[in-house]
């Protein structure tokens, strides 16, 4: 047992470990490609699977997430898992009730195959031999790891940002197995402006010689390109205001203006930190693969409208935006309401107010937890189907 | 006599010539370095300037601009300046009427003296040894182009942007010698949001190769860097919905999405023509230095509040803020307007609606015509201090 972060007196989660599950047939892929097998798909659960095996939640982690939502994984750790605050014994999705369950996404750096991993037809790293995926492919996974834990029938399917859109796309891909989704912080169709900022991140990476098309060694990584393209995504996780507060104009380290290139500005040094600390724990190529597969998510692609995206959904959604999210803002948030109105589904929709930009859906976790206790107890009360 | 794009029929713009002075004291600067002597101003001139050397207007450029701001050089230029819908005949500012100068700013790389410029001192390109400038030392420079050219009064300062942001500097340095002010899509203290995308876009620079801490040749210049970084800076000047409206999620050259790394968006095509077309006309060491200075700039900086700044000013302005904008957005002009409001100056405040975001300042000139018509003429009917 392991205090969480400064309140020892919290009830806290446990140990956890990151289990790891083979998949022997190969993985077909939207654009046609196949994702060689074997491949793996790393993922933790917490809390306890009952015995009508209806309270398993999904969690889907965004851009940079992992496997390791909650808990540590040895009492040395200096942190918990990415979303702690909201997962555990009486917190929005709780440990004490729920069966949860969460995986790197297949692409991922993080013990699921991905672009890092070794291609089992050369023996060689996969780097740019690795397919292009997409949300539904994520999904596809995903559902092949539940077949494996046994669970037909997901209480719901929980994320923010990247992990709202596979939440939306397990709804439409396997509705029967959906009985309600929580996205937050997301968007059925990424606008150009995300695109824009993706492109420019890749960009930086593709700029480093040291990307080398994507045949580098972890020893020789393109660090300095993917710090920038960190840098670049963590302003747009942020709000103005909140830059405003957080930093304003403060010199960090230095009582007066340098008049040099040093980084000197607080709100610098803070990205530059954020960059750098990035390299030590992401993959270069993961980038590139994760940040395309988001630009290609577009609900709407290849039907009549977004609308008609939903005709066959059967689950019931809590869809929640955060008012000062500039990189998914409200009124995409907003559009999918209308979306799934459209088709007479279920949803509630909240915008809560938050200075903290398209981040707001990891730190505002008090005021979601009182709306996803309400919406899971009553999806659950409802009899399944 | 050139045809102004493709209305033959409107007044149009003579053939220009962009002119220089050369300058043979060093240039003090605010850091307290000076900028050794000789240095040079490029500079055009477009109108006459009347007997009483009273119709004399600065224009002053941002970023990515120069002296060059209408008509041609030659009449086999494919586009006249970069303000030629606002400079000429009849336009919002009238070369009937006024006599307009603009100059290249220092530390810039278009003619007047800049980092790319050799070194007086050492025969060597200045790269990093160029000193760090600020917004003040580029209003200096330009002083002394006025005092070369004989003119003591300014009807104006007019620009947007950075170019805002010297207008307002004028007025502060100079009180006795502006008339008045026409500050467009500008900001009185930039913010932490616009620093960080500032500092971005210099890490890309940083962390191209050929960069080599600014000492790169012409003809291995840090080509790829430069493109990110006007890239990333491109993004913060359109906004999200005239992205939408341009682009949306539209396909390049493609009929349907290519699952690889290919640019395939039409906006990640825009952006990426941009950044290349960028490095074809600008250095990368000007594109440091000239960020630099737009992150120092902070008109409350050393002063007890932003009003401070304005207790000596007696010029007239017209503030002018885009809805769009949202590097520096609306409130940021509502800042400054209160700033001079508590200074008792005639301050005229519009909010232009626009979906072009920064940019608005460049392209909605018809809007500004009638406003900057009727404020010149009325500062222009005041007789003269």
């Amino acid at each position: 047992m392991v205090p969480r972060n400064n309140a020892p007196e919290d009830p806290v989660n446990e140990i956890v470990k990151t289990q790891h599950a083979t998949f022997d047939e190969p993985l077909k892929l939207q654009s046609g490609a196949t994702l060689p097998a074997p491949f793996t798909m790393a993922y933790e659960t917490y809390g306890t699977l009952n015995a009508g095996r209806s309270n398993a939640i999904l969690i889907l982690h965004a851009l940079s997430g992992d496997a390791h939502v909650a808990g540590r994984h040895s009492a040395a750790d200096r942190k918990p898992g990415w979303w702690d605050d909201a997962v555990g014994p009486g917190r929005a999705f709780d440990t004490d009730k729920y069966f949860l369950i969460c995986s790197n996404v297949i692409g991922g750096c993080q013990g699921s195959t991905g672009p890092s991993s070794v291609n089992p037809k050369t023996g060689e790293p996969f780097g740019l031999q690795f397919p292009v995926l997409t949300v539904a492919d994520m999904v596809e996974a995903q559902r092949l790891l539940l077949d494996r834990l046994g669970i037909e029938t997901l209480l719901s399917v929980v994320g923010g940002s990247m992990g709202g859109m596979q939440a939306l796309q397990w709804t439409i891909s396997h509705p029967a197995r959906v009985r309600s989704a929580i996205v937050l912080a997301a968007t059925a169709q990424v606008s150009p402006q995300s695109i824009a900022f993706n492109e420019v991140a890749r960009q930086a990476i593709y700029a480093d010689p040291k990307w080398k098309h994507g045949k580098y060694t972890k020893e020789e990584a393109p660090k300095e390109g993917l710090s920038v393209a960190r840098m670049i995504g963590h302003i747009t996780y942020l709000s103005d205001r909140s830059m405003r507060e957080k930093f304003g104009r403060r010199l960090q380290e230095r009582q007066k203006l340098g008049y040099d290139f040093a980084t000197e500005f607080a709100v610098e040094s803070y990205l530059k930190h954020q960059g750098d600390h990035f390299t030590q724990r992401f993959d270069a190529n993961t980038f590139l693969f994760i940040t395309k597969a988001i630009d290609y998510f577009d609900l709407a692609h290849g039907r009549a409208s977004l609308a008609d995206a939903f005709q066959k959904v059967t689950a019931r959604f809590l869809v929640v935006s955060y008012s000062s999210d500039w990189l998914y803002p409200p009124e995409q948030s907003e559009a999918l309401v209308r979306a799934l109105l459209q088709n007479g589904i279920d949803v509630t929709y909240v915008e809560i107010h938050s200075d903290y930009g398209h981040d707001s859906f990891l730190i505002e976790t008090d005021r979601l937890a009182g709306l996803s206790r309400d919406f899971l107890a009553r999806v659950a009360a409802v009899k399944a189907p």
